[in-house]
């Protein structure tokens, strides 16, 4: 490939030789050479996360969040479900309505609701979540059954999930045509709530376990019937990227009607499994908050929003009311009395925190461009960790206060910030002095300015 | 595709028609139509998850970990770093040495430390760790440099990673022949430890920031010089599978040498990512024991071992000591002082909890075959939830000691243990007896029965 191999036909004349620019849009980007301005005015960096153009199936800048948490926290290990015999012990009406409504306002374009039929209180509640007037459709399921049917529609949901069982298919070749048979209640089902402008999906679950053409067959026959939506799951959480990669972009090729996908994380992938569904044409994610759900549970919304957002950020900064990722966060934890993982992307307690002093030295790359994900656009602030931990509300609030009354004089840096900390620090651990000994910190900052007479551009 | 595209020409006589086995191997994967026995005796059933054939460039079933934590933690924003100024706060020697043992006696198969020539505490604390003659290989990092170069080799590591800047490489197409250039010193370093039987990889930053072309042509100089492995890293935790894919992919068609990855979990991906490398041909995957490292960390070693266990469930038992994972996590967890995440993979509490009394009606499946992570693999046992907390310790035991008199006279049924559990509950909170009132329970026991004469087969 390389025209050098053929040594003989080359020019051996440097003056011959052209220079060619081969840095990317305006050089940011190529490394290990100096970058050379390109002539492109206001051309942006190429993002090397967003979709490749070769992807013309993806959906990763063109999707929809369906937002399951007030179902999925229903089969929490962490939640007491609803039952005949006793009292929802965490998402009480009250609860629901505001997680609803923060969800609306974040932006998800569907909620799920627990199915309406089964139970009086579930009943009351999707009803009194659908008379909000929330932006986001509201969604439930229900059997295949005309009396769930009936119960769904009146409480004024947008769309319903009708579970069918296998048994309602059966797909025979006879007589040279390729038939399928569907039992006539899901035709009824199906056909009664389109009739009421409903959404009609269907799901199946434990789909990557399941024979590849059974379920071909039955999504063709349900795409046939006109369902709005058919949706995939995995179930046991196992499915990797590329495996769910190739079933959705099969099953693209099948139906006509839109695709949803619900991952669940058992093996700690459900985040990656809809970010390469909705590259394979997935339309739908179901998510839940913190990923709350059956066992280790969902796609999380804050990680799927993550990484679509590092894919292409206007796009999701435009959908979604990213700043209200935290709040929505906190509201569902402390619901069902959990934490925060400290590991958590974006609100999790490390996921901005930076080391003071310590530049990262990028081998291939200007550490400048170091970051993707801003915390800005999620109405956080980078929290720099300035290398050890204060013990003790009190000794913070002082060695704050020593911060501010040295910045009331002039601006600190962050190396005279960490400087400052450490001196505390080391003082405190050493019994130099105690907490509110102002004096005593005094005289040990002065003691490690004039040993580091050397570096007096750090600390004034 | 179909012959009976072709209506015309096919056998419309029944006689003619000859029944075709679709089914699995063993049917048990088969759904929607009934099982039909093979003829196989003794046939597995396909794991789904397995690497598929074609992938034969997959290293799913034929990896190392190299264990990060003793050196990732250094990073973390939970970890007091080592620092001229003051003592490490957390990982004290003795410390260091627990985690190394417990590590080596999960299995993995290299530990990876911080610098020996970042400080005399890391140099003594990597001397006494290879002194510990552990099964797995120690690593560490250097600059490219001689004086650090011998440090390391002093200090007993196996393996060294050369971090070589990008101006020691430089790459002219130069009177008809491709010339790369490295600089004398990164020559003389890597064959200096080379010298030492000392293992030698290179790795860089960024990697998927970087121009393609510039890393292909730095790997592939380093893999000339003869490096044992080379490694990609997203430093900023925003690759997607695929994209992983390919450019792993694309590496393991330059070097001959191993490839080893370093996948950052900004976007929730690291582990997705992880598995897809080993796909595309990777040898060698970082991780840290919960994930722990800069900002959000990277690849989860328990989140990495279970979706590779799913993969080949075999591999992975000989591979490592399983039931090891929850004291690892426990040991680490209580060094920086954090929670295990609710749902963090395999020993996140939710992680085996099951409703009783839910029987996951499988549209496509049967729900004996459910199961893919056993939690006897793990040392851990299945929670069942019997879908509601009690409150209190006493109501713990008052309403665990009737299930156990129960169960003296008889086995109990799931149904039978939820019955106990549910009237217990409500009783309580409707205040019809207190803790211990063992006569009253009793009574609510059997009106509960007496109600349900109809479901008599529920509890005796």
């Amino acid at each position: 490939m390389c025209p050098h191999a053929n040594g003989d036909n080359l020019p051996t004349d440097p003056s011959q030789m052209v220079p060619v620019n081969i840095s990317h849009t305006n050089g940011t980007t190529t490394n290990g050479v100096k970058a050379r301005p390109n002539g492109i005015p206001g051309a942006q960096p190429r993002n090397p996360y967003a979709p490749r153009y070769a992807d013309f199936l993806s959906n990763v800048s063109n999707f929809k969040i369906i937002e399951s948490t007030l179902r999925g926290s229903q089969s929490s290990c962490l939640y007491a479900p609803e039952g005949e015999q006793f009292a929802n012990a965490f998402f009480d009406t009250k609860t629901k309505i505001a997680i609803a409504k923060a969800l609306d306002a974040f932006g998800v374009e569907y909620i799920e609701l627990t199915s309406p039929a089964a139970s009086e209180q579930s009943r009351s509640d999707c009803e009194a979540i659908c008379k909000l007037g929330l932006k986001a459709k509201i969604l439930t399921h229900i059997r295949c059954h005309m009396d769930d049917a009936r119960i769904a529609v009146e409480t004024g949901v947008d769309g319903v999930d009708v579970v069918i069982g296998t048994s309602s298919f059966l797909r025979e070749f006879s007589h040279g045509k390729d038939m399928a048979y569907i039992t006539k209640t899901a035709i009824e089902v199906i056909e009664f709530v389109k009739s009421k402008g409903i959404e009609v999906r269907f799901s199946s679950e434990d789909s990557f376990r399941s024979d590849l053409v059974d379920l071909l067959s039955i999504y063709q026959t349900v795409d046939k019937i006109g369902v709005n939506r058919v949706g995939v799951a995995d179930t046991v959480g196992c499915a990797n990227p590329r495996q769910v990669y190739d079933l959705v972009r099969t099953l693209r090729s099948v139906v006509s009607c839109d695709i949803e996908i619900h991952l669940h994380n058992d093996t700690g992938m459900a985040i990656a499994n809809a970010y390469t569904a909705l590259e394979a044409g997935a339309t739908h994610i179901d998510t839940s908050v913190l990923g709350i759900g059956e066992r280790v549970g969902i796609t999380s919304l804050g990680g799927l929003v993550a990484c679509l957002y590092a894919a292409n950020p206007e796009y999701v900064k435009s959908k979604y009311n990213l700043s209200m990722l935290r709040e929505v966060e906190n509201l569902i934890a402390s619901a069902v009395e959990v934490s925060i993982p400290f590991s958590n992307p974006i609100t999790g307690y490390c996921a901005f925190t930076h080391k003071a002093g310590i530049h990262a030295k990028a081998i291939l790359n200007n550490p400048s461009t170091y970051e993707i994900l801003k915390p800005e656009d999620f109405g956080l602030t980078r929290y720099v960790s300035i290398g050890h931990r204060l013990t003790g509300w009190n000794a913070i609030k002082d060695a704050t206060n020593k911060i501010k009354e040295l910045a009331d004089v002039r601006t600190q840096s962050m190396e005279d910030v960490d400087t400052v900390l450490r001196v505390y620090h080391t003082g405190i651990v050493n019994g130099d002095f105690l907490v509110g000994e102002s004096d005593k910190l005094d005289k040990l900052l002065q003691r490690h300015r004039q040993s580091s007479a050397s570096d007096l551009t750090t600390i004034a």
